[in-house]
């Protein structure tokens, strides 16, 4: 289709957009691996002179005129430029609507905020953090006033991660999987079967834990000509380009299974980088649709592909042979059960497949009540404490393993649903590989091209073409719930704990 | 000194220059070092956007009047202030000159050129090299002539690298090195000293090369909590800010010179980056001289320092130690020789201290006339062989070895001269750290603080705050010349070959 003037116009302010982004994925990939330390402030400035170009443009009156203009074309837009111009437009309401003095205040907030909660976290010490976690939420609620003064501000907090899913729907799962998972989770408790662990007690080379990592995600796909495997105390993946997508994991050296399922899980997230459609790779419609879908990759890899059996039965020997003497009393049985162990645990981090939804339940309950000024501020760590007990039979022992272990609230609330709806989209589309392919034989067999091929086909190479909603329902064929992934524990930890 | 408003404006176009600078810089070290191949296309398209943000600061009606109001308050300006004006300008008055069309056609001349010289120099053949590089001198011409019609267009393309410095300066330097080297040369061939070389057929572990690397440029004093050290095909330095800067260097696992010196030179370039003014960072001022300035640092530390006896009575029982089997049979008499032997040979890259300045001086020559158009870019070779034999008393058996050995003309001509620049510079600066300080008792001693201390003081330290020819008069008492590098020469292997 012929593009009109302003049309191209329109496609090169975007372009600078989205180049800009890569930069600025770059930039940050830099700082998380090998930049020097005293480069952090060199890096930061290049970062706000990379947003502030990005605002610029976004917010640019010439922006507004084409915006206008293109609208007044809608009709001989194509579907592509049509889910362009949606983006933009979505992008240009929020940027418009909120003062840059308040985003600078926010920046501000959270630089100090990381600092403070440091603190407090060391020292254990809610009531240390609590005036400047204050200063931050209330930053956040007029921040989302800005955007729409009538509509509940968390809903409105959570679209910046994951837009065009009301929250209404994300409660609804959150109730569902509650519901489903805590009864689950008791007769988990109840039944004996035993897991072996010694093998924890031994010794893995990080080289060859890295070799291992390197073959398993090439074996899934992932493709190294457009990426690479890096080492960071915190996993990432950072998509530049569907051209440069590059992973990170974490090793342990007396824990090889990190190093593995982070692997698995960033590869997850590379797959779906590497799989965004190039011919619209500066454009946003080319852009990954959202955080939740990005995770709904990861966890499908590293969740129900990555901890099934069939997956084990095929990598399980070529991990017996790099490390023959740690894992000599070792079977696939012994191994599959012990990545799949459900345990009650404070720590979000380390909880497992299951119980891991109900840390994020506990924190989407107290988020909605803190921005809706339910609960004060201060109140947030016995509120924790009382969730913890109704949800995971357990409490905290203090702040650091409370309300206090996670980064996120420093920098502002919102985030944290997008990992259940990955969780739950995860199940879906696994749900759907099993209809359309013999997905286990697939994994048993160590062929994973089909599912990447349908992964995209059905998700990757529509960018972000159409809202959440719509790519979920042209992916799986229905809207997003929790029944498929109550399904699939129902049934794999069925077998495994004998229920 | 208060700003006026015109100059905080200034000031702020002037920060995101530096800022975007930097920002580049990433984009190649990243390019260089770890970036996936496929992610070529991106970081192009990363570097084309930066580079024209850049350019259009700097022509922006903004900038113009900023500088015709800052000219009108110059008397109000302090010394930095008065530079950054001064740099400022220089640089519009380039890039306003030149259509930006123009700057196109030779950014993509010089793509093919590098394919078309990488072909070329497979085959060993000039002629198929001749159309392209004749397209490449010719957009070469036209850029001069758009800066200035009057002058002569190699001055003005030398001024691209070189600023500040008169091609007639450069002329005489060249002049005076030809007849001091050339006799020097023959007498070295008369000298019947002889060199140990066994120890070139051992090998030296990547890993240890690697450790003594480091710790070798970390004494000299590069500070690698602001900058690192990895390994690239060509090593280079990239400075992203005081607090960044990166170098890296290259590995011969049969000979550890490669690694040592291309460490020594590397981080002779990443004192400099790291020692420019910290309190003008993201000001022009606070930029690096020039490439010849930039290249005496490194010249000075791998050359003049890094070669002489005393460096070696200090480091060599540490190398010794380092690879104690393959070196067993050698001293410090027998290495400090080795790192200094003199012979010709047709290719630059493996040329020694003394015979390299002939090998540009065959560049500069051949450059001048082609720029000039005294003779054709066929002639080329014939008058390479000619010249080589004239100079160097050898002559390349083919274009491989002749002609076509350096990357540098896909690009463009005027950048050759800068090394000598930086030769001679550093042997300036090398008497004079004679006569300011005991430095062969200071290097035999390991003592590097007091050198640095002066070159921070004397050139990193002024940034760009002076031209060239006022930096190397403030520093050494004297204008750019060749007398005190044939004295150093003279000295130096009048003692190694007994002459």
């Amino acid at each position: 289709m012929a593009s009109s003037k302003s049309y191209k116009e329109f496609e090169k302010l975007m372009k600078e957009i989205v180049i800009l982004n890569g930069i600025g994925g770059k930039i940050m990939w830099d700082q998380e691996t090998y930049m020097p330390k005293a480069g952090m402030e060199t890096a930061s400035e290049q970062m706000a002179l990379i947003d502030s170009q990005v605002h610029k443009i976004i917010t640019s009156r010439k922006m507004g005129r084409l915006i206008e203009e293109l609208e007044r074309e809608y009709k001989n837009l194509d579907e592509y430029q049509r889910a362009n111009l949606r983006e933009m437009k979505w992008r240009r309401e929020r940027d418009i609507k909120v003062p840059p003095k308040l985003i600078k205040e926010m920046s501000k907030a959270s630089v100090k905020g990381y600092e403070v909660w440091k603190k407090a976290k060391k020292r254990s010490d809610f009531s240390y953090f609590e005036p400047q976690l204050k200063k931050i939420i209330d930053l956040d609620i007029k921040y989302a006033k800005y955007i729409d003064p009538d509509r509940n501000s968390y809903e409105v907090l959570i679209e910046d991660y994951e837009p065009f899913i009301g929250i209404r729907e994300i409660k609804k799962i959150f109730a569902d999987l509650g519901r489903g998972i805590v009864p689950l989770l008791k007769k988990i408790e109840e039944s004996d079967v035993d897991f072996k662990k010694d093998f924890l007690k031994r010794k893995y080379s990080k080289e060859k834990q890295f070799e291992f990592c390197k073959y398993i995600v090439r074996e899934m796909g992932y493709d190294f000509g457009r990426g690479r495997l890096d080492e960071t105390v915190h996993p990432f993946t950072m998509g530049i380009s569907p051209f440069d997508v590059r992973i990170t994991i974490e090793f342990d050296e007396h824990d090889p299974t990190k190093s593995i399922f982070s692997a698995i899980h960033e590869g997850g997230h590379g797959i779906y980088g590497q799989g965004l459609p190039k011919d619209h790779m500066f454009e946003l419609v080319g852009l990954s649709r959202s955080l939740g879908v990005h995770e709904s990759q990861s966890r499908l890899y590293e969740n129900n592909i990555g901890r099934s059996k069939e997956f084990w039965e095929h990598f399980f020997p070529k991990l017996k042979k790099t490390f023959p003497k740690q894992l000599r009393r070792y079977d696939v049985e012994d191994f599959h059960k012990i990545v799949n162990e459900v345990k009650r645990t404070p720590i979000r981090i380390y909880a497992d497949e299951l119980t891991y939804n109900l840390h994020i339940l506990v924190r989407f309950e107290i988020e909605n009540e803190v921005i809706n000024k339910k609960i004060e501020v201060r109140e947030i760590p016995e509120l924790w404490s009382e969730k913890m007990e109704e949800y995971l039979g357990i409490k905290p022992k203090n702040d650091r393993e409370g309300a206090l272990q996670d980064v996120h609230w420093s920098n502002g609330m919102g985030y944290f649903p997008t990992y259940t709806i990955g969780s739950v989209l995860a199940a879906q589309i696994f749900e759907k590989l099993r209809d359309v392919m013999h997905i286990e034989d697939k994994i048993r067999n160590g062929e994973f091209q089909g599912v990447k091929r349908w992964l995209n086909e059905n998700i990757h190479q529509k960018g972000s073409l159409y809202e959440t909603g719509e790519l979920i329902k042209r992916a799986t064929g229905k809207k997003l719930s929790a029944k498929d992934f109550l399904k699939y524990v129902k049934r794999k930890y069925g077998e495994i704990y004998g229920i």
